[in-house]
């Protein structure tokens, strides 16, 4: 099942990526983000909309630009690196913008990668990054692999229990290809992000059994609650013990333990709301083998993987990217549909900082 | 639902650790390893046993040891490093035993981790690993965190798709903890894994809606198949669209990548049967912050993992490792439980090899 707002013309506004890129940085300068900062944080959020993640895309401009006014996040921010060695950084976010603080953890990841065939970074003392994958892929341009990961307050319960303890804590992987597009995973450790949840109450919409049980019962919710509270609780991706829950829990702990222990920031349930670590890794391919060679490879992977026969009812088999890659296709062509609500609060938005409205 | 042969004082026999060690030694040395290869094979076969996990454990040395002596395996084998910097190698397993190029592997990354903070090991030419999660732990010594991922030939479907074109390609993880139990994750990115279909076809048993589908028509499987063929196939983890079976799909692709492309082994559906490539990772803790503070916090993770209210009809919830650990805890001091059809035949093996029988 898809629980997605479908855009079309009468409920959204196309605009093109240049104009938002332009009204985000703005907006971000105007809450005192460096220039650099406020087209990084610009940048992070175009990158969502433009591959069809609405809900980490340009809209959420308009809360991370409030966070940063009223001091929820310390701007301007630095990125601060507390520990490191030729491979490793243990990196403080300084209470900054997250997509800022990830953004510049994985640029010393693919330095250190560039010297050093690796790099791995864990940053403490952040907040929500957006689409986690996006700092996976910026290792892309530099023919690296990139692995990236955030926890967050808890949403899912564990494997056999009742109570949110873990965040959706997703993870995020970038493998180049050569002709074909690049693999890209973005995926929560979740059967599905808490963002659907919401959207599903928003619009009205049953969710499927399996995506959420009632925390003491764990009997499965179809009508979906409003708001995040204790009374009920995401599954971890396989749902049930007999389907794997354990794994998509082990996953979720992974997560935790490379971003917020490995760090010294804390692990989900010992996080306030807001709060959010963040690990990423760069892995520089040419130290194992020549990158043509890597991508012609890449290159057979997936085209055979398209070519599977598909099960009755399907069009055919995707591999991961292929989503965004067309959604990118399309909305760099023909301008990115922005939500008629969220294109008029971003153009509020804007007037209320005294910032030229260019979208 | 749990489909495992319940070893009992009927069923098996309880042989010592030691004894173990010392019979599957020999046996090893007897088909050409040497010592220390052999002391290393022996040992990863009896490490699965000692934690519970039979499929993968002593009984293996049968197999093995046979495919060394008809030439299936290269013995005496060499692990060779092809290509390699400060943090990474690519190393050929030169169609040895899989167990043994996948420790030695594991120490190349430790070794690197510990002159670096980071090692990386990707493994072509190889064979089974057995349990892919012991080499994750093997970190554990050294106060580090491990992570490990083998490929192998299909058995798994894409998301949406009907054919087999993925290993059940799993990942292990290991990160050490300090009053608690070490946290220890190894899954298969399918549901389940290959081994227990099989076991539920020998021991009579049905399978669950969810593990496998028919391939044509991606109807459910609930009378277990024999043996491996095309008319059907493992559910990636998430198993329906709907529950999130694109994660699963990704992250066996994602192993594929580490494993087969990066060392130019080649990916799932381009292997033969019988190969498997292989990827470690070590990662010194004390580079971030200190190894105590980590496992602190790790046990204060665990502990409140642990106190999770349960949903009705579950005694607790679990950490990833405590299945294995409780094993363990038995197993040294009771001695470790040998299905009795398998406890002739590894002294049968011994036998035909002129070996002395200590079991």
């Amino acid at each position: 099942m898809q629980i997605k707002v479908k855009l079309n013309d009468s409920n959204s506004t196309r605009v093109s990526a240049e104009a938002l890129q332009k009204q985000l940085t703005s907006i971000f300068a105007a809450v005192g983000c460096s220039d650099r900062h406020a087209d990084i944080a610009a940048k992070v959020l175009l990158a969502a909309s433009v591959r069809g993640v609405d809900t980490h895309g340009v809209s959420n401009v308009v809360g991370y630009s409030r966070s940063a006014e009223d001091g929820t996040y310390t701007v301007p921010q630095k990125t601060e690196i507390i520990n490191e060695s030729s491979t490793t950084a243990l990196v403080s976010a300084c209470n900054g913008i997250g997509l800022i603080s990830a953004y510049e953890g994985m640029e010393i990841a693919i330095d250190k990668a560039k010297s050093h065939g690796l790099g791995m970074v864990s940053i403490k003392d952040g907040h929500h990054v957006g689409m986690v994958g996006y700092y996976a892929s910026m290792a892309l341009d530099h023919d690296m692999i990139g692995m990236s990961m955030t926890s967050a307050v808890p949403a899912v319960r564990p494997a056999l229990g009742g109570k949110k303890m873990l965040g959706t804590n997703p993870i995020g992987f970038a493998a180049p290809a050569g002709k074909e597009r690049d693999f890209f995973l973005d995926m929560a450790t979740s059967t599905v992000a808490s963002g659907k949840i919401g959207l599903a109450h928003r619009i009205g919409a049953p969710i499927p059994a399996g995506w959420a049980v009632t925390a003491n019962e764990g009997a499965a919710i179809i009508d979906p609650p409003n708001g995040e509270n204790d009374s009920w609780a995401l599954n971890p991706l396989g749902n049930t013990r007999e389907q794997g829950s354990h794994k998509g829990y082990g996953l979720a702990v992974l997560v935790d333990i490379m971003c917020g222990v490995l760090s010294g920031g804390g692990y989900s349930a010992s996080l306030d709301r807001g709060q959010n670590m963040t690990w990423v890794m760069a892995v520089d391919i040419s130290r194992f083998r020549p990158v043509d060679d890597f991508k012609s490879m890449m290159d057979e992977m997936i085209s055979e993987l398209h070519s599977t026969p598909t099960l009755p009812g399907f069009d055919g088999v995707l591999v991961p990217g292929d989503p965004e890659a067309d959604a990118m296709q399309d909305r760099l062509s023909r301008g990115v549909p922005v939500e008629n609500s969220q294109y008029v609060a971003i153009k509020q938005r804007a007037l209320e900082l005294d910032v030229d409205v260019v979208i």
